[in-house]
């Protein structure tokens, strides 16, 4: 029987090709901001100055010394920058977002976020820092963007092959949706919606990176792969693809390209109506099947032993999945079965017939 | 090309067969409640004795002169009775939530809503007064529940044709969700998620109304079909219906469920993704006619004729209807298009064939 709760997130949303250009003064007016921190990395520097042209007065202070994982003492900087800061407003990819998150944490300072990748950490609460090598995670409502603007256009420059990476990586918080913790009916249906914008986007972004109808559906389906996340949380899947990527340092993207139709093909016995939203959404009869098509066709390798990790390496990992594997996983999380997974992850081999 | 902009609304839901039972404590203690106003009618007297005995000695005021439609003596009534309260509970249907928001508008109090029927207004930021019978309404997030429970259990009581009816007004929430102004990628997987839900609750409602299973669903859908209203907003058919009811007074339910079909059928042309996604949700390769069927299932008379209005008075209206009608609907708004769905909506004639 159905039994949820859900704690549905606030936040405003502005989304469309050329609403940073045209919105961005609109929204800044609506917090009534007067003394703006920008964060962006220095790759954004002819971005950013084009996007606040009309509003340069109100950018008191910048931040540009953005790093991958946001270390402590770049947040400590950042935050350091915001002394005199009504608003953050932070233009860029993931760790930039980071970044502003961590202002936002300490200083309780809103955020407007203009995303350039497809993240999607910009609608979630989840925080990140790193002190010496070692990451710390946490949820926090106050590090949750007041409004974020999704410009496909700002996307368009995004190299084909890291959109792709970025595409899959939302493909996979959309598939897991529909079976990590928190999931409630509103998060299964705008997974779904996920599923079928980064579909129609994935597709045609190898041949046509300038495509702004393509870089729309990869931007919509990110959004929606974040939002969905954001409530629903992640599963087995993640954790599978967190362990794997911590001990072996791994390729991100191509990692969970490679182990998502594994874990949907463990999990589908047991949740087929998942498998029949996820099917539908794919647009193909045989979601698992679909699943490594579509990586396929987009150059993702069949198993995880092209990625140069062993066989043995790869098993021996077992019991640090089991260790965080989420306890209502659709199929009871055994030894044998994430070995089975594994081993048939590695080989690439048909993810229906797992070689334990 | 896809362009919107989207406030998500903040709000916990808690759903499940006995959560009224076994969750209210837990969230009225989330919010710290200690002088709670119960705002309850005199028919739910036993199921809030009931659901607050672990918590009586905070109930420290109770208001039960709940009416339709909030006048503003009832609210200026409930206003007074909350004078020392830190929370308003509501227990009820419409009407009981109505109250409760009249009461949060003034004085900003956290509201939590318990459901007892399918209205799905206490996930909306709307709020209504009357005034010597002219009703008032408008958009405040102070009114919007902070926490709503979902109990399917509490409604297991409520008559089959009552059902019916709240569900079928829900689904015309859900399907004018599509084409409604604010509508968005989350608002239209919400609304086709409810949909589903609706379908799967009100066939086996009239045949065995205590089933669980279909009280579920049908809360759910009424939760999902208030959702896509609050972000979506309304359309065509609930202005139609609008001014329908106004002008003679006519059962809002069964006008809602008779005139929806010819409402999709003047706008699926030019709404032909909404058109497919109403269809997908509902199961039926026809949505038109798998709206009628439906209905005809359900008793729903085929034309307003059978409601006991003449067509002279029906077609009298058009121009009222033009007036508040949205000025972005798929197909636009003409008085020969008023005209023609009013005629075959009054005869219950094929929606597809319209006789202007």
């Amino acid at each position: 029987m159905t039994a949820f709760s859900y704690d549905a997130l606030p936040g405003r949303v502005v989304f469309g090709a050329g609403v940073a250009r045209t919105g961005l003064l609109h929204e800044v007016d609506l917090l009534g901001a007067r003394r703006i921190l920008l964060i962006a990395s220095g790759s954004e520097r002819e971005l950013v100055d084009r996007l606040c042209a009309s509003f340069a007065d109100r950018v008191t202070a910048t931040f540009s010394g953005v790093r991958p994982h946001v270390p402590v003492e770049v947040a400590e900087q950042a935050r350091a920058a915001a002394a005199d800061a009504d608003l953050v407003l932070s233009v860029g990819g993931g760790s930039t977002t980071g970044t502003a998150k961590a202002v936002a944490l300490t200083t309780n300072l809103p955020i407007i976020a203009v995303p350039t990748t497809y993240a999607g950490s910009e609608v979630t609460p989840v925080w990140g820092l790193t002190d010496h090598g070692r990451k710390t995670t946490g949820t926090d409502p106050r590090v949750l963007p007041r409004t974020v603007l999704y410009d496909p256009e700002l996307t368009v420059s995004l190299p084909a092959e890291l959109s792709v990476a970025s595409g899959l990586n939302a493909m996979a918080h959309c598939v897991e949706a529909f079976w990590a913790p928190r999931r409630n009916p509103i998060s299964s249906a705008v997974a779904a919606e996920g599923i079928r914008h980064l579909v129609a986007g994935l597709a045609p972004i190898s041949d046509t990176p300038a495509d702004i109808a393509a870089r729309t559906d990869l931007l919509l389906g990110a959004y929606l792969a974040g939002s969905a996340f954001a409530v629903a949380g992640s599963g087995l899947h993640h954790k599978i693809c967190h362990v794997l990527g911590g001990a072996f340092d791994l390729p991100h993207a191509r990692t969970h390209a490679i182990v998502l139709p594994y874990v949907l093909a463990y999990n589908a016995p047991n949740a087929p109506a998942a498998a029949d939203r996820i099917s539908a959404a794919l647009g193909q009869s045989d979601p698992i099947a679909g699943l490594r098509e579509l990586g396929e066709k987009l150059g993702v390798p069949a198993g995880l032993r092209a990625l140069g990790v062993s066989e043995a390496d790869i098993v021996a990992v077992t019991d640090d999945i089991r260790a965080i594997a989420p306890a209502d996983n659709p199929t009871p999380v055994t030894a044998a079965g994430v070995r089975a997974i594994l081993h048939a992850a590695w080989a690439g081999t048909d993810p229906t017939r797992p070689t334990p």
